[in-house]
């Protein structure tokens, strides 16, 4: 296969079949100098960012919505063309007609979408309504159709919390740099043979796999009809860097068009395109303005990516966050850094445009980044603090050199990885449960007006006495076990309805198609179970029950060691819980084939979940926050940063791959005199 | 369980769970008498009668459809009431808001939709045609999306045949008489206790179930609010004759306008229904003019059921049928007869109101049958040739005694079988294709012109010598392997999308949760391969070849002996042929652990199917008719009509339970002297 788009490149074995990896390895620039290169902000540029200040404040004013499209149902190809300003765009494509209009996008469930609009002041078309209603079924109405009973009492108690079966699942990247290096014809091409090889005995999981290589093949055709609307080309190879920013982007913007994912994640791109960059800079045809330009404009426009969500989820996730998170810089496996010239010019963003928390700039960190870079970022990051940094030493000895981080912690291989993402089981409350058998501390059965049974009557804590470490501790690996088995199972079910009532077709087509699939779990509140179960162990706990019999509180007599202080005491009982949780996890059926995994991490939706969870034996009061992910309990860490951070770091890895996360604001006396 | 409508019954299992055999066993009488009992028409009937003729004029006048709806697709609750004449009508419930005006039934496939609708002259509502084709993806799109290539060249060359891919697959029998004697209230209660149990690892096939439970819970409630319109309540169990014909029937209604299949039987009801005409008669609350009236309306509605098909279909059925089977007396277990005053009743309606193709009144004929009975049959048979008889002594044994027959020959066990239906391999085609190494003989390659490769290249017969028997044999065996297994899966994939988009919840509400599945396969040109390959053994057949060297002719010398004529010699390849193919369409994975079973059965399509087959070497010419069912070859049973019949006897029913079919004309003279 030899295109005339790829004069100059370096073939290898990406010419032949999809790879691009391959194709980075041998033709990407390293880059080790410092930021002086840079340009400032091209004239178009200043004046489109203004035209969108414009548009952001007045959302802002309107309530949070501009515009919101109530009638056309969003799909690649369901809007005529729309442009911020058409004459200084020099990337092109917005989700519909017009800059700030929300899309309709019902498939995951036509409730929220018509809640999400009526909250904003708008009305659902009827006609819309009455196909999602009657004759288009969604996922959400799918998943109820199947919950057990117990999962929607598990649900309604906040046990399992943030599941993504009202909207779309989301966590899923596509390699949007395929589009650019590729065409759409070679990828259309490649998935046609791969359905030609998927032959013998025509099983489910066969004739659900053909399907779906059908979908995807009609998506990619979509995706071309898509770059027809905006009057471009992608059949072929992208044949410049304007050519190959916009190609990506039209990759994305498919993605966007088809889902309302709760996290749309975009990938690994500025190596890939610097890649273009520098050839049109040594071929004369592109000048450092212009290269910036070309990310500026790219960059503004998945800064005004947004969809049409419910108050209660922006509450959730405080704020409007669609997790456009682009992962930049690592090292490659050979040892070259992976930063280029693009790497800075991506984050030089945040100074041409201003700081902005999407998309969500993320530096795959490691001790080898070249000086210029790591001085770069930490520069950047004091003026902004717009940066995400995650450990690309941590991540790439399992992910190799061309994964990429999806929502804020999960990573992934671009286009070779995808991920069932899967909400969180809050093990706080799950000790309560432990000592309740199962009974909630909170929320009442609306029957009886008595205490909501939700596990199965397993025998709880009985008397007023002192809690008995061991007692209370083989209570809740039982409860785990429970939790662990209906948590599973609740998303075997969602994942099945999504795939059936909402797969992501463009996204999977952007993908290989013998795709390795993680089956995402999540914990919540594991610092507050983990000082709890240590408040029981070395200090007195005594249970404080109501009227119901229910413990409902605790009188704690004595001090306890506190995870967040580098107290092994306690910080063991830390990797006992992740360890035995995940254990469990991983002891059941997952769909497809699926690879679990655990992220511990809530970066602001351990506020609500707090206020879902009681008193709990630690001391924390009822509906008061849990800590964030795999946070010490606030203020509780008393031995310094050095400390607390050594605690977090005690959690095994290889148990959480999805991602530990730990919010951590630092003052300069933190680091201790100059 | 105690309903005020059960007075007078008497209960047993069947008045605490789902078990209307047992109802059926505990509370009919038998009746051994004849026929003088009968009544005749009502004025009523009569005159209702008159007016469905007078629209049959005018429906055959205009073409085959008198009206057809373009614009609202069909659901239970799609439509207002419609009538005939609500005056006159004892049984209400029509599929559409006007008598012979033809629902719109999409789900199948929009394309056979649309182009129905056109070939009469009707366009389409465009809307309609949007949802279908954007929003909601239909079951012969989803078919197409994963058919294989092989699957395609099969269907284009029609070596596999009548594949339900573009319309409904039909075949399944609710269990109509439950919504009578217990009242949907009961049944959804029981699909709720059914769901409940349904619990552990939520694997795909457990999620798929649970969606489907729920499905039928929703059909169900549909189904009362469809008897609501027309001003009727059938949450509670039938309270006399009336009410149960009338909820009998809605059951079928609602089946029939959810969906358009290829056959839509009704079961065994006459037995059951008498069990309530009886208590009204005892209880003097209804006369035998009255009850035949319920059974002549009931009647009526069911031979003006009406689907809005293609005129190809209607050519490979010879008509429009719509198999509304009614299975009609046979035998107990306890050796009691099922025939009741009802059992007459139905089959008066051919007297009361003329001879009609549907229903399709089949009695289970059995040498026990009371002689009445069996007098009347025959009365009525040679004053109407309105009956279908199939052998309840042969299927008993096997189903016991509250089967029905699906379609014409298919015998399933009322609510508790259901059948993936399965269209039919050619025999007699497949026979050339292993002498051709899998070249079709008539299809061309579009590409190349050059005959059309559809199996493996398999090594095919060389030279122009004769015919080696062991050797086609061997290539035979061959080419048979390739065909079941392409066939099974053909069928695997096609039912999978049938369950995913066009699933009968209503049809499957009204049948055990745990039902058992039947694989039905089926196979065409029986004794045209058989007489071949006794042509290629007992004469000399030397093969006769086309520019492109495929065998497309054979010259025969000398005779040999022919199916249908009692001689071993030849009977036998047909009973090796039978089980040789069933015991390779055995071996295959089949879909949601159906059984395999088999069919010998085109009483109408062997015409089409021998359009599309090539000279054989039974000396049949290209295009002639294949003979239907089992039957031997046209004028080549000599010896008799005896003979004949034990050349069909001999095949093993073991080996093809789905039926086999024998169409046999029968002259005074066939039977012997007085």
């Amino acid at each position: 296969m030899v295109y005339e788009q790829w004069k100059g490149f370096v073939p290898g074995k990406w010419s032949a079949e999809v790879d691009v990896r391959d194709f980075i390895q041998r033709n990407y620039t390293p880059y080790e100098g410092d930021d002086k290169f840079l340009a400032p902000p091209t004239e178009a540029t200043k004046k489109l960012w203004q035209e969108i200040l414009v548009l952001s404040d007045k959302e802002r004013k309107a309530g949070g919505v501009l515009k919101a499209d109530t009638k056309t149902v969003s799909t690649l190809v369901s809007h005529a063309a729309g442009y911020i300003d058409k004459e200084l765009e020099k990337i092109v494509g917005l989700q519909t007609d017009e800059p700030f209009k929300r899309a309709l996008q019902p498939f995951g469930g036509i409730k929220m979408a018509e809640q999400a609009l009526n909250m904003y002041g708008y009305e659902i078309d009827p006609e819309v309504k009455e196909i999602f209603t009657k004759y288009r079924k969604t996922h959400n109405e799918a998943v109820y159709d199947a919950y057990t009973p117990e999962m929607r009492k598990a649900r309604r108690a906040h046990i399992l919390t943030g599941l993504p079966d009202t909207y779309g699942r989301g966590r899923i990247v596509g390699d949007y740099r395929r589009v650019a290096l590729y065409g759409v014809d070679f990828l259309i091409a490649q998935k046609e043979k791969d359905k030609a090889l998927m032959d013998g005995d025509m099983t489910p999981d066969k004739v659900r796999d053909r399907e779906e290589l059908a979908e995807q093949i009609k998506a990619l055709k979509n995706l071309k009809k898509l770059a027809e609307i905006y009057g471009k080309d992608i059949s072929a190879p992208a044949g410049n860097a304007q050519e190959a920013v916009q190609a990506l982007y039209f990759g994305y913007l498919a993605a966007v068009k088809d889902q309302n994912g709760a996290a749309m994640s975009i990938g690994r791109n500025s190596t890939f395109l610097d890649i273009y960059i520098e050839r049109d800079l040594k071929n004369g045809k592109l000048t450092e303005e212009e290269a910036q330009e070309l990310i500026d404009h790219f960059v503004m426009k998945l800064r005004i990516v947004k969809f049409m969500r419910t108050i209660e989820y922006n509450a959730l996730f405080s704020g409007d966050p669609t997790w456009v998170t682009e992962s930049i810089g690592g090292m490659g496996v050979d040892g070259r850094t992976l930063v280029t010239k693009s790497s800075f010019r991506i984050l030089h963003t945040l100074q041409n445009l201003g700081p902005a928390p999407e998309p969500n700039l993320t530096v795959l960190w490691s001790r080898k980044l070249p000086r210029g870079f790591k001085e770069f970022c930490a520069k950047l990051s004091i003026k902004t603090s717009a940066i995400q940094y995650e450990s690309d030493d941590l991540m790439r000895p399992e992910m190799g050199d061309d994964y990429c981080i999806a929502c804020c912690v999960s990573c992934m291989r671009v286009g070779k990885d995808m991920q069932f993402f899967g909400a969180r089981a809050n093990l706080a409350k799950c000790l309560l449960y432990a000592i309740n058998g199962g009974k909630d501390e909170i929320v009442k059965d609306k029957e009886t007006g008595k205490p909501l049974q939700v596990s199965p009557e397993f025998s709880p804590v009985t008397g007023d006495g002192k809690l008995d470490y061991e007692d209370v501790k083989h209570k809740y690996e039982q409860m785990m076990d429970w939790l662990a088995g209906l948590y599973v199972n609740t998303l075997n079910l969602i994942h099945y309805m999504h795939d059936k009532y909402s797969y992501e077709a463009l996204e999977m087509a952007l993908h290989d198609t013998n795709v390795r699939r993680f089956f995402a779990t999540g914990i919540a509140g594991l610092s507050c179970a983990v000082d709890s179960l240590s408040a029981i162990k070395y200090a007195e706990v005594y249970p404080v029950r109501d009227e119901d019999g229910i413990v409902t509180d605790f009188k704690t007599v004595g001090d306890y060691p506190k995870y967040g202080n580098n107290d092994d005491r306690v910080d063991e009982i830390a990797v006992w819980l992740v360890k035995t949780f995940m254990n469990k996890i991983k002891s059941h059926y997952t769909y497809r084939g699926s690879v679990p995994s655990m992220s511990i991490l809530t970066i602001t939706s351990n506020v609500v979940y707090g206020k879902k969870t009681g008193n709990t034996p630690d001391g924390r009061r009822a509906g008061e926050p849990l800590a964030p992910g795999a946070n010490p309990m606030h203020g509780r860490d008393c031995c310094g940063a050095l400390a607390s951070l050594e605690s977090v770091a005690k959690l095994p890895y290889e148990y959480a791959r999805d991602g530990i996360s730990n919010t951590f604001s630092i003052t300069p006396q933190s680091l201790g005199k100059d």
